[in-house]
């Protein structure tokens, strides 16, 4: 499986994704699951994935033949010349939909699930900050003000967390510790979401982003991690005592 | 859907759940998830049932009907008269599948499902504190040291919690908090888990059972649920920030 979470704040969009991948708890491996495509200055893109590897790894092929296929001056659109985020995203959209009519019915065949979801997060120049959850259909949801975070794979572990301190205010400095700690909650409870992560910072206006590869011996993320555990110790030590 | 967990620590059996049914979001009811069976000084029993709901009372209905079967003089046995608490869950168990035998194709027949799944525990005089999950088959699995709780129903929002601080020689004022802790989580959520809770502690050796039922404005379920948001805000506030 997978956890991967995006937050759309008035700050910036903020994604963080795991790598494990697993076909069966014996067969288990570290994929990249972040991809950025970017015109710096112009726009930034994020997409996560989460779900059949096969069918993610070729929706991301085909967004990439895609851009190279028009910077090598080649006609039609790719993720990083429609008009707008919204517009790439109706692209990559469409590009699951196709690769899902190609390919799910065969890999389902084989007792396999071919689903698959992307979240989707990106600023043009002149544009807002956007983030989208694709499903495997195609079709899209997008993040606003009353629920600034989507989710994709293993989300329930991690999803408390961030119900409790997310707000579209939120910096994104408390915003990287809290899908810091959604992770740390996921990890030590499903196996199937492993380390390294990997984090992507897209600050609005800036139209560039900043990427982090976060290995388990990562010093600050290790701090995060235990002084959490530290702290909800103290805090349920702290609360009070239920008679029955 | 439903949330139950239990825990089998060596000072006693922690159990809680909660009272929401729904048979879609539109038609949501509030059922006890709770039912205890004692023969006090000689054993008590305390069963959390989750997924379907007309299975699960039937199954419970069953049971009962047995006791009463037992105890008006007739052949047999019941959950309250095997010689072991593991006995009692075989039973159990054997109901559960007599049940699916009998209505699981017709509730599938009609696009249903007719999962269910029990938390079966308790102590007999001179036995040890016994605690299991049993399956919509029948089969059943014991919580060990290892492994000192189960959950069923919507299980993964509440599991972090209970992962960091439950352990085999928690109290039982502790592990109280603890299952409120993981319940509230999974409340604020996940809609189809709601209030009111019913906890049931049957402490070692005692042989009898004490029960509570939480209404949402018990004021110290209410002083938890304030004091854990508060603590884990502060906890969060003094997280370490990490640089991109």
């Amino acid at each position: 499986m997978t956890y991967c979470v995006g937050l759309r704040l008035r700050a910036g969009l903020v994604m963080l994704s795991d790598t494990r991948t697993n076909a069966g708890v014996d067969n288990i491996a570290r994929f990249k699951k972040m991809q950025v495509f970017e015109d710096a200055g112009e726009r930034s893109i994020c997409i996560l994935a989460a779900g059949n590897l096969s069918v993610t790894q070729s929706v991301i092929a085909q967004l990439e033949a895609d851009i190279d296929h028009v910077r090598a001056g080649g006609r039609g659109e790719c993720i990083l010349t429609t008009e707008t985020i919204y517009s790439a995203a109706l692209l990559a959209g469409q590009v699951m939909r196709d690769i899902q009519q190609r390919d799910s019915s065969s890999i389902m065949a084989q007792g396999a699930a071919a689903d698959a979801t992307l979240l989707f997060g990106g600023q043009r120049r002149g544009g807002e900050l956007r983030l989208f959850q694709i499903y495997s259909a195609g079709n899209f949801i997008e993040a606003g003000d009353d629920t600034p975070y989507l989710q994709i794979g293993e989300h329930k572990y991690g999803k408390p967390i961030l119900d409790r301190v997310i707000r579209p205010e939120t910096t994104i400095e408390e915003a990287i510790k809290a899908v810091l700690v959604s992770m740390d909650s996921t990890l030590r409870s499903n196996l199937s979401v492993g380390m390294p992560l990997d984090l992507c910072v897209i600050r609005g206006g800036e139209l560039s982003h900043k990427e982090l590869r976060i290995e388990a011996d990562h010093p600050e993320f290790r701090q995060i991690s235990d002084s959490w555990a530290a702290s909800l110790r103290q805090a349920f030590n702290n609360l009070p005592n239920i008679k029955i």
